[in-house]
């Protein structure tokens, strides 16, 4: 017999069907048991009347079930399974589980959560954050293959740092020092000229940053995007903007349940504001009299700033635009009115940002005087710099925190949260 | 005007148009010059009379061009652009390329092409291979989302090995020691005993392997698939074979160009036979005279059985099964008849492996005992080895090695030319 998945059974006719999964929680009522059986599409109640069955019984444990699958208006989803066989194919050796599967609320920690995380995953409600995290890496790639963008596998290995090697960690390569990859921007530009044009790499990255808060991570998943032949950083953020439009439609489609279980309304995407930093600034002065550090807006004028452009443009979005050059890297290319502002932007979103973008420098002569201006040596970038000798276009692009965008949609408090198995200054296990 | 990409012209009424790119080529015929402009799409026929423009330009220089749109059935593809305008976007600052772009043969060898990556791809013919790959990886994950299964992103860095640390990359992980995983592998089977059920991950892997050789890489892309609830490994060996159908079919529509210009003809996937390594061993003793170690073929043992499999089978894959336990790890699953066999099989393709598969252990008894056995000691495998207590599903998997698979379908001598940005024992650069 061929197994049947819980939410398969709503459009099966009353007959014998094949269920696998674990069992979810055990009831009795005098003769009858209810046993829920969960797979990874949902919980069906399974009625047992066989005392020996049910005596074996633990919860978590894995089985095999063949029963007649009766509707019943009584039953959760008008459906339960009348068991006929019950076969357990996965043992337990616990005495207690670390906190309950079957519960609306986990008891635990979140630390504990995370020890065990191949147990809280069996919670749906924890599952469902990665079903969305799952399809937001799906739109990106589709929004992006259907512009005609090149998926690309950057080597994470690397010889030197993007920035000058500090926060990085460092790996013993046969004899030699590397470092792990911060971002694939240096490979990114370079597969634009290389013919690509427009490239896209979905990988991890590392910050050996010595942060240990709600927002940071050690080694994320940075959707990363570099497009060759613009005419300005407008039409990263278009790009950028598209993608957020197509997101939150493809989430409607393919995670309502998800969603509703965790009482999410997606933002409505029109045009999201472009503000230069240095009016956000002021506007924070003026209206709430939060000072912001110089060329640049920290955390708390983050959320200030986001609850501005949520009143004022009813967005959840804001672009801030035009970073001075000394904020900024020295590829960050420099704008065509103000030498000392650069064509690059942050992406806030609620509060939080989530993306860093922008035009980079295309002139191997420019380059090559800005990692002097930066106090760089060019002989240090090697290969990179070479790469822009031979015709690179005018390119730019950026970068998406996975994790970040995930718990922001989902409005969780921690990016542990959304992260599957997270690394960070006190975690590398499991 | 909207830019037009090279492969739109063929369907462009005869009108002006806007393309950007590299110029390819520059020929003289006395008043005219034909300048080949190429872009990520293809190659046009450029006919410029103007000479100021023409004394400008230098090969590989990144152009914007408005021209007339003419057909002319003794251009290239019978369209030839009449260029009006010609604006030099990035400029180029070498004295002699590295090597030829435009002409058939490269003149330099792997390791330079290697050491200017950024230029040997902006060959055609050097940039289908990644096509074809991108077409692989698109197979892998559309094959597997159809049957429900979920991509997951699981850490690289980590706390131990999976085979106990020999052949492991050391990170030095703020005050710790860690290591570059070798493989997904505990963390796709705890995915799976997570409540995912099914999943796979298209992710780096890294071998410190002291090889250096046209068939290893110490950083590759793995396909990695995991899947619980299975009856026996002949459910994942249908699993690939499934895989292997739809990926050639993929390729047979997305890759026409690609394959024609490499000379290359898929191969048919019908059964692929299944043969016992001890049968394998005795027929290459017996036809070849050729002797096997114990426990395993050799590389000239591959080449040998996969050409004795064409001639019997007609068949270029063949999976041999039921390795011995010493030879495979200590999470192998032995065999139900001869319990020093394993539930396990590699994957030959045209003389070489592309694929380790097998079913797991999933009972916590059962695998501590295996671990006791392999001389390791249960306590080092501290999460991992908890995860088996909950009811651990019957499951099982397999890995393919992207750029193997790449290279065997694109019939190529080395690994390094199906890697985008290759790292082994000497390189780390680009």
């Amino acid at each position: 017999m061929k197994r049947v998945f819980v939410d398969e059974l709503i459009e099966v006719e009353e007959q014998l069907v094949l269920l696998k999964g674990w069992i979810h929680k055990i009831k009795s009522f005098g003769k009858f048991t209810f046993v829920f059986l969960r797979d990874k599409t949902g919980v069906v109640q399974l009625v047992v009347d066989d005392e020996d069955m049910i005596s074996n019984l633990k919860l978590e444990m894995s089985v095999e079930v063949e029963g007649m699958l009766v509707k019943n208006e009584k039953a959760p989803n008008s459906i339960e399974i009348h068991v006929r066989k019950m076969k357990m194919i996965g043992k337990t050796y616990y005495d207690l589980l670390p906190f309950s599967i079957n519960q609306k609320k986990v008891n635990a920690s979140l630390e504990t959560e995370l020890d065990y995380r191949y147990m809280s995953l069996r919670r749906p409600d924890r599952r469902a954050v990665f079903k969305v995290q799952e399809e937001i890496v799906e739109s990106f790639r589709r929004y992006l293959k259907e512009k005609g963008f090149s998926e690309i596998h950057t080597p994470k290995i690397i010889a030197s740092g993007t920035e000058g090697g500090s926060e990085m960690f460092t790996v013993n390569y046969f004899e030699k020092r590397a470092f792990l990859a911060q971002s694939p921007q240096f490979y990114k530009q370079m597969m634009v000229g290389a013919g690509f044009e427009s490239v896209f790499e979905i990988g991890h990255a590392y910050r050996a940053e010595l942060h240990n808060t709600w927002r940071h991570l050690n080694e994320y998943v940075s959707l990363d995007v570099e497009l060759g032949f613009i005419e300005d950083e407008n039409e990263l953020m278009d790009l950028e903007e598209g993608f957020l439009k197509f997101l939150f439609d493809h989430l409607k489609e393919t995670c309502q349940k998800e969603l509703k279980g965790y009482d999410i309304e997606l933002p409505k995407i029109e045009k999201i504001p472009r503000i230069p930093l240095s009016d956000a600034q002021k506007i924070l002065l003026e209206d709430y009299n939060k000072k912001s550090p110089t060329g640049n807006i920290d955390a708390e004028g983050e959320v200030l700033f986001s609850k501005y452009i949520k009143e004022k443009y009813n967005s959840d979005f804001v672009f801030l635009t035009k970073y001075p050059v000394a904020k900024r890297p020295m590829y960050a290319m420099p704008d065509d009115e103000n030498r000392e502002m650069t064509k690059s932007f942050d992406l806030i979103y609620k509060g939080l940002e989530i993306t860093t973008g922008g035009q980079r420098i295309h002139d191997y002569e420019l380059l090559k005087e800005n990692i002097i201006r930066f106090g760089l040596k060019p002989e240090d970038f090697g290969f990179y710099l070479d790469s822009f000798k031979y015709g690179m276009p005018p390119h730019g692009g950026f970068a998406i925190g996975l994790e970040r965008l995930t718990m922001k949609i989902m409005n969780l408090e921690n990016i542990r949260e959304s992260t599957l198995l997270p690394r960070d200054m006190n975690r590398i296990m499991p």
